[in-house]
């Protein structure tokens, strides 16, 4: 059960101009269940990406870094769920290859100007020649409102698509930022089994276009881990049509930059908080909070530490406020110059550590009520310094075992 | 269900001349529940230890790692169940010292002569007058013949006692080691929440005691992982007695050394890998060997990513060979250079994955045999060099979800 999630409506998906999108059932995944999703871009657009850092990254994942950095004009992206085309050798690359090839086929355009993108399970076969045979079928379906239809196209152990939408004026234009996302397992940061598309008509210069994906990427689908595994496929792509009308923006710390980036991490935000929403057998959705440290980067690590630990991710599954397993996690992060006796710990408003042992004040009932939230924020204080950092993640559930132990059956 | 472990025979664990065992309940974990096990230490035994890397670390393993360092003859070590006396400040430190202080003046002894151990639940107050109302029964039923009544005062979630014994010839006489642990979850390297005692009476060189436990700890107990997460009162022990009559090893590298060695590490081993087949809710015991790295740190980095995957430990639960999982892991563990085309995959006998992709000859139902075996080799061959490492873990099951979140219940 998504924690506090629901499916997006179709209508409040606005159209961005310039990208339309095609979805079709090509039998991959399994029959009756649409696992192929076109998305076709108008002349002009910019797009750029950022992609999982496994070594072991998925044939798509290495296509696309080729037809981004070749710099062509890319026209086209496909997305294919059931098969992530990963752990598969030189033969998985050329499958990537010939899917690419097929679309541009249709599409009079270079096979360097089409991404793919493939999610689902590890060192299978792509079925190339099932794709291929349900391109035409996601052609046909190509429209501008298809928005949702896509952010269903494209889910595999998720429960609920994810797809949000916003508007904003710059320069007196409205300006429009929508995206999906997909995700629920082999999530955390760098990135996740996840993909994520958004786009906007806004006009921007397309050379901050790459630079932008990333602080997005580091402030959203970065920051959510729901078990722990990078997967091979994890793509995140930006994409701006250029279509709004406004001045273009050529400084993202302009006062229109600005406007446009806070509309982006607000989509993204979203987007990536859906994926840990949508965690497999999560019941509870987790922010982890560290603040006083010397450093952002020791502050993540700590906070991935609890956001990581089994034991953590059961209590709060089990609701019991078992919260030395937090300062156990805190303590095996790995800063080595760690004081313990500097460290305190809240819970939502509940002030449970002091100085590294537990709050003379701290009452068992007092944990007992925020563990029993479906939102709760773990505070970490350090008593280092004066970074912070935040991450999002979920419990560990029966019904994490019970998925993961069946996805392929 | 533990993974091919059985309770030890009492009489196949062979006493120790210098080391008298007595345990009592104290009533700090359960009614009914032996919870309070003391040792006694002749005077002239040699002891060494390592503790827990977790900068949370226990207020037992801080008064340990003092009394070590203080370097008086060890003569007693106290450890409680039921409580673990960590995240509990400057009040934990005191009645860490506080039980100290009540052994020594039963004994006779400086404080600084006891090693207090203790694990359990987190940031709850040591009930210290239990334990002190606690020590004269255990004093009273001190004998060398009571490994095996140790082994049970010393279990927490652990199904069964775990114990082993050696005997080796060393200059014509008989040498004997006698281990114990404990420890099923909260269970990564550096260290566990487990606890090892071994003791020998073996006549060495007391400088050599402490680089041999070291030693030992690194090629046992800091090699197993359950679920990754680093315990706050790891702490393994070696006492050597003296007493076995031979010639004093005095260099580590000589034969009798090299003999002993093998001998303690037979123990150390058989200890750590029963706290891994012990492991909450585990099912199958897996070894991890990574091959072909260009450093055995390396080596170590691969096999703790796959060991502690989530998503390989649910699929070896469900005995499904989805073993891009383990590719996937390998690509994550964070070799920045790592190459993908050079991989190559083992389950077992089963050559999985060549160069990085599907072995063409590799068939489901061969990684379907092997997976449905309660013992499993995974190896991955990283084709880089000629360093080599191994772990050894556990699957992820339902069982692992329903203790830790009963766990205080």
């Amino acid at each position: 059960m998504p924690v506090n999630l629901s499916a997006p409506v179709a209508q409040d998906l606005h159209p961005v101009a310039g990208v339309r999108i095609g979805v079709a059932e090509a039998g991959v995944r399994k029959a009756g269940r649409k696992d192929l999703t076109v998305f076709l871009l108008d002349e002009g657009v910019t797009v750029a990406g950022v992609f999982t850092e496994n070594r072991f990254c998925a044939a798509p994942v290495q296509v696309c870094r080729e037809h981004l950095q070749a710099g062509g004009a890319i026209r086209a992206m496909v997305v294919n769920t059931g098969n992530a085309n990963a752990g598969t050798g030189a033969d998985g690359l050329a499958r990537a290859r010939a899917t690419c090839d097929a679309l541009a086929g249709q599409l009079r355009l270079q096979p360097a100007q089409v991404l793919p993108f493939s999610t689902g399970v590890i060192m299978e076969p792509l079925p190339v020649e099932r794709i291929v045979a349900g391109l035409p079928a996601a052609l046909a379906d190509a429209e501008e409102q298809h928005w949702a239809r896509a952010a269903e196209g494209i889910m595999t152990t998720d429960t609920l698509p994810k797809a949000t939408s916003r508007q904003v004026k710059i320069g007196g234009r409205t300006v429009t930022v929508t995206g999906i996302s997909k995700g629920a397992g082999m999530i955390r940061p760098n990135m996740a089994t996840m993909l994520g598309f958004i786009a906007t008509d806004a006009c921007i210069d397309p050379a901050l276009v790459q630079p932008l994906v990333r602080a997005l990427a580091g402030a959203s689908f970065n920051r959510i881990t729901i078990d722990g595994d990078t997967s091979t496929n994890d793509s995140f792509v930006l994409v701006a049509t250029q279509r709004a009308g406004h001045a273009p923006i050529t400084a993202l710390d302009s006062e229109d930059g600005r406007q446009l980036y806070a509309a982006l991490l607000a989509v993204a935000q979203q987007l990536a908080q859906a994926i840990v929403r949508d965690g497999e057998g999560a019941t509870k959705f987790i922010t982890v909070r560290v603040e006083g440290g010397k450093t952002a980067a020791e502050c993540r690590q700590v906070a991935y530490a609890i956001a990581h630990s089994p034991l953590v991710k059961t209590a709060f599954f089990a609701s019991d406020p078992n919260l030395g397993r937090i300062l156990a996690a805190v303590g095996y992060a790995g800063i080595q110059d760690l004081d313990q006796t500097l460290i305190d710990l809240y819970l939502d408003d509940v002030h449970v550590a002091v100085q590294g042992g537990r709050n003379p004040q701290y009452r068992e009932e007092d944990g007992q009520r925020v563990m029993r939230g479906s939102e709760i924020t773990v505070r970490v204080l350090l008593g280092r310094g004066d970074a912070q950092a935040t991450v999002w993640t979920c419990d560990l559930s029966h019904d994490y075992v019970t998925i993961n132990a069946d996805y392929r059956s």
